[in-house]
């Protein structure tokens, strides 16, 4: 089983967390995949991701004060494994788990996700709980000097046969239930442990072997980051997508910051593995956080955001309440030429300072380029044609570009086509993306 | 009540853990009680401390994987209150905590300490059990992002008043049992935790105002270090004594390390407030840790760690069991002419460089001068009469010294005395103590 | 010779710095010292300090770029030794360096100082110049990867004979001069080179061996900070004063920070060593810096700034223009009863907090309480009466004081006594200090 | 002008540094490149380069004292730049630079380099002499806080259009005299400044550009590392080759440390972009520099030093002198099939551990696979059949491999082919390299 074949093409769905934190139900779950079916599948949005903390019943009570209740009973089944809240989850009383909802997210031609903590309930290790598949006890496995900096639930667990047997029987029910996508959370990178001392990287490679075990092909997220390109190698061995940056809202600092990290990321981007922007903050958002609002992101900053992530070929996951959707979010979602480069594109910094970025995207019979302004002023944005086309770093040769063909896939104006030049007026914190044909120029036998 | 009253000299005494590790018991403590009563009390010895986990049943028992064992059952009280292990503390039966073993110890004209970890028991918050003098659970109080990195007891205590009433609750507790001297631990530093973010702090703050309240005249020492210098503040402010290092043991790199260490801190050294160089790794060690071992330290080397903590004015903590003494260590340790630096003594740094350190303990009715050789072989060591008597460095312009009257406190050669010049040939890593009587100059009013 | 008399109390004088920059003329510095002969003399001001780059002639001509102008040719004789330039101190032509000046500042019953820059001037070693007492030139002791990183005058001197010829010759001349305080600069800290590759630790020995030869008593002071309390030993046994804080001007918040540092050294302030917290940025200032402008501090920032610098003990320079001083300004700068403490004091810190800072300063016939409030809005401050005297900090139990003395030493009310405490209320950013007698309560021979 | 075009596999040669040290003649230069001529060129080996202080007189003579001497007379022309001295290099003299070795070079089919430093002469800043194409003179460009922490010769060029002239008149006189390659040192990486201080970033780009005014195909490549790859697009966007590691040497501590960074670059090899391992230390070392040595590395070692500069695709520089190079080690550098995966693969890691490293470089008609020992004892290295090629990381589904035509490559016994794995005995150190025919399984139109 090879685990860059589950995930040929950047993930895309929809995840809880943005708009419900820790309090989506089973209801919420289905009113958003029933809205992705509708209105979204058809141009490749397709999983369901219910995010952190879905085994506790009481999640969110205690908003004024925790994030996460410390301490709480969460659900277990006898082998310390974490079983939906019943409470939020009526379909999974009786043992059943996530499989009902699986199903009928299934049935919709969907996906299904889940997000879970590294480790073993701190709790099954208080109580020395058991383990399926091995004589040892939670209490033998968990590390109890392993714990997540900011939420309470789980010990990290022991890098031997014992832990390995507790991740293969999580990852083995996982597959029962039908989940076809794990976020992990607190392994990607870890700003309470300094590197060599962080039991994630072990237990990466832990979850890794469970899932090939399991031949489920159940995509695996790794979070939260800034993951470090120092460990490309790593994430790209035994994940499908990895976090790049720690959690990303709506405010410009953080967009205009992604591409510092869209550059140094660029070149570890390929099939099954996908360096990770983070969810879109965009719509309603933060009810479950204790305050609802309106994405800050301005219209522009919407388009640069949706372009960048496209071109870079990060995830895509939604963070809004999908039935809440508005018209202009749900436009900005389902930009066909926009998309392809994320499906089928090749994407490529040509130039980045403080004031602009450049980037272009090789694929499929065009190619896009995309000129994002930085700063707070409106700019005109030009390269020479030989910067993103003739030289090296398409390493294409065997086209040429029909400049005749210039679309600008945002429905704004075309650029300017000089003989050596192109160019625009962008707004500030704005994009232009156009897409030119390509032409065969030479047919070459590989 | 002012704190700096409690420990007006440098504490002297034994503490369980160089030898025992986590399995001492009642009777090791007696017995060394009584050996201390009978042979060192004399010389100014007198606290007997119980080291780390005392609250353990199985302390000690699977030593080849643990040295502190996780998840396991600490003993406690109804209200999340560590009690001493019955089974190794069989006076404390029945509730009575160490007040039978502490009452005993004072018999012998001794005092009692106890060692404790920062925080409330791990098992008490999970279990949501109660605390004393207040409505909150220890599931309340307890912070479950702030963990001791090396051991798995406790976690710390939130920063509210009922957080205080739980650190008031537990010292009402030592005080009735009659304990005299407190060691926390992993409060004097943190290698987990950066700066900001470690609860230990305020931790700190809380144990001084509980001791406070009691009105009992607890010492207090914090662990591990190594405290930094710049927050001498904060450990003069709240504590009698601090760890200057991480755990002391008997390597030459260690011991000559310590000099740099109380170079720094020796401007902090003053009544009630003593940087603390940690227990003396002599005689017999590691019983408890595994392997048994006689300290590794030469006599020369002996000699230099001993002078070098009283002329610097460290606490004094025996690291030996004290029945098995033998006649070498017990002399070291009962050298009245040196110990009388620890009592009545201002050490100053004269000098240090990498192969010889020189220092001077003004007080009493003389000076003395030490001569510490750093290097690896034989060197003699000069400096100018100016150097460590008349210049600034002393404050003391009412004294002249009487060179006829020089003696070297190790019972070594004495010291080449010119006009000029005070010199002497001293061995690798060893040490030459000379005392200089005092005479009065000239009288002077304040 | 003990370097530890030269400045017993801390200095006090005028710089030529936050006024002038670079700029400074002999004139300037005549019509400075005889204003503070007439007016600041009797209450201890006394050093006039002619700061950097005395020895460049074009000092200051191209501000808009440089602050100090590269490559420029600055004034030498033929042993590589910078001279003053006679264009800006005519009356040191013909090679008589300084001395009249100092002359003519000495004849006013002043002290005379200079600025000095570590090393050896560039251009000497580009040329191969001569070094007096040695036959080494100026490139053979030049280290050319010792430099500073904002001023381009000098390399660092090696640290072996040739370069110690070289310091004492600097320094046997400008004892001819008559100088009686250096300000060397570039030597106290290092942004550029990490602490251990810095050639400035020994370079500042290499200074003191030639301050000590010379056998003139010249006071020592380091620049530019902050120095780091970890190096204590360095300071005190080779300086007289150096500065705790990178260059300090007239912002809050720079001041609020100083009450960090000073709580940090203030176990280090004694008779010849001097944490010094660096200029006070008052009256006119910066017209050698580009633009002229008075004081940002307000009212009672300044009091605050007055009063902590001599609670402390830090040396005290003035920043601005004298003959332009106005008489609020004046009025600061001669309160006799705030100055006692600098002369006659030792300054402890009882408490500081985000809000709140409270020394204390006992010495002479009474004993000093400052309350600074460090909050943006009005709070009262309240200690309890043992806090600031019974207690050990104090160190004296020989005197007790008279509550019914009680005197603001700005000229405010007084604050409020009650059997247990003493309080007041503060403006936000100000301070109070009350002044209280001690009564002799019981003699004691040492 | 395409700089990737310049260097579209890894550059081939000799470099002077690791024999000749700075004392390198024009007759030693010829001889190893008559040498190269004769018996390497044919297998790909081309440039010749001059390394450190070709413009220097007297470089070497002071080799007990100093590697670089300080303020030494670099040979400079009227305008700033650096001229061959002629003492070494006699074919330069009067003003014809290295334009009569080039050209002999050059004859001899080769390609001819030199090593600069960033910068402009200090010497030329304290002359203030002239500026080839501005008025701006070498005081006014040269930056005097931007040295290099370990060579005396130069300062940093300021960034402006006068800085650039600086930089365009070198490159200009350096296409004249028909260099094809430069070296640049103190650039890539910087000991002595952080970050952001770093004047060499822009300095690279000032050079970037006056390459390419020069029209000129030059090689760039940057000294010394490690370079970070967070920075990967600034060296790819102006450079061909950039060193990621500090200088090269024969121990086995630096070869294993090379597969991390082997590791962390393999994603950033591409045409014209060339991460640099550093020069081979092989054959005879070192006269230049003190003493001469034959390289420490093993046969095992050798052979896993080239074999990884290869399937990575580094650079080669040889480091000994040619005319005395050993048969063994000119087999080595003469081996086809190992110098095919430098030209025509595509090397992909594996895996790694501290144990054992696996490559792979797909290329031409064959995949080779590289099997690393890096554990100090003998050990069977063994992989799955689909870890190195059936799986997404060749991103090749056109082809099979024909196991049955597996052939080591440095001569040793071929490996184990299982239907489901490949396993070798590899010595310590060692390395054994398999390569197998590709078959073309489909034909797919791009």
């Amino acid at each position: 089983m090879d685990k860059n074949k589950f995930a040929v093409t950047p993930p895309m769905g929809w995840n809880s967390y943005d708009y419900y934190d820790t309090t989506v139900t089973e209801t919420d779950v289905r009113a958003n995949a029933e809205y992705m079916a509708k209105k979204l599948k058809k141009y490749g949005w397709e999983y369901v991701v219910i995010d952190i903390e879905w085994y506790c019943n009481e999640a969110g009570t205690k908003r004024d004060r925790f994030q996460y209740i410390p301490f709480e009973d969460v659900v277990m089944d006898e082998y310390s494994r974490l079983q939906p809240s019943p409470v939020r989850f009526p379909s999974s009383a009786g043992g059943k788990g996530f499989k009902p909802l699986a199903d009928y997210i299934h049935s919709l031609g969907l996906k299904f996700g889940i997000h879970i903590m590294r480790g073993i309930p701190r709790n099954a290790a208080h109580r020395h709980m058991k383990v399926l598949g091995t004589d040892a006890l939670a209490s033998d496995i968990a590390d109890p000097s392993s714990i997540c900096g900011w939420n309470p639930d789980m010990y990290g667990v022991r890098h031997n046969s014992d832990g390995q047997a507790y991740y293969d029987s999580i990852i083995e029910m996982y597959a029962d239930w039908g989940v076809d996508f794990i976020k992990c959370d607190d392994i990607c990178d870890s700003w309470l442990y300094p590197h060599p001392g962080f039991s994630g990287w072990e237990e990466t490679r832990m979850l890794r072997r469970a899932i090939d075990k399991s031949r489920r092909e159940i995509v695996l997220s790794l979070s939260p980051g800034p993951a470090h390109v120092d460990n490309a190698f790593h994430y790209t061995s035994n994940a499908n997508m990895w976090r790049i940056t720690d959690d990303f809202w709506d405010r410009w600092d953080l967009l205009k910051n992604m591409f510092r990290r869209c550059e140094q990321w660029q070149n570890h981007v390929r099939e099954g593995c996908w360096p990770d922007c983070d969810m879109l903050p965009i719509g309603k958002l933060g009810k479950g956080h204790g305050h609802e609002w309106y994405s800050n992101f301005t219209d522009d900053e919407l388009k640069t955001m949706m372009t960048l992530w496209c071109v870079f070929r990060s995830p895509l996951m939604i963070g809004t309440d999908l039935p809440q959707l508005d018209k202009k979010t749900l436009k900005l979602l389902t930009n066909e030429d926009v998309l392809e480069m994320l499906r089928d594109g090749r994407g490529v910094e040509i130039r980045r300072n403080d004031d602009e970025a450049v980037w272009t995207s090789v694929g499929g019979s065009s190619i896009k380029l995309a000129l994002f302004n930085l700063s707070d002023s409106e700019r005109e944005i030009s390269l020479k044609r030989c910067e993103f086309f003739e030289d090296g770093r398409t390493n294409d040769t065997h086209f040429e570009l029909d400049y005749s063909s210039v679309k600008e896939l945002w429905g704004e104006e075309n650029c300017k086509v000089t003989d050596t030049s192109v160019s625009a007026i962008v707004p500030p914190h704005g994009v232009r993306v156009y897409s030119f044909k390509r032409k065969l120029k030479v047919q070459k036998f590989i």
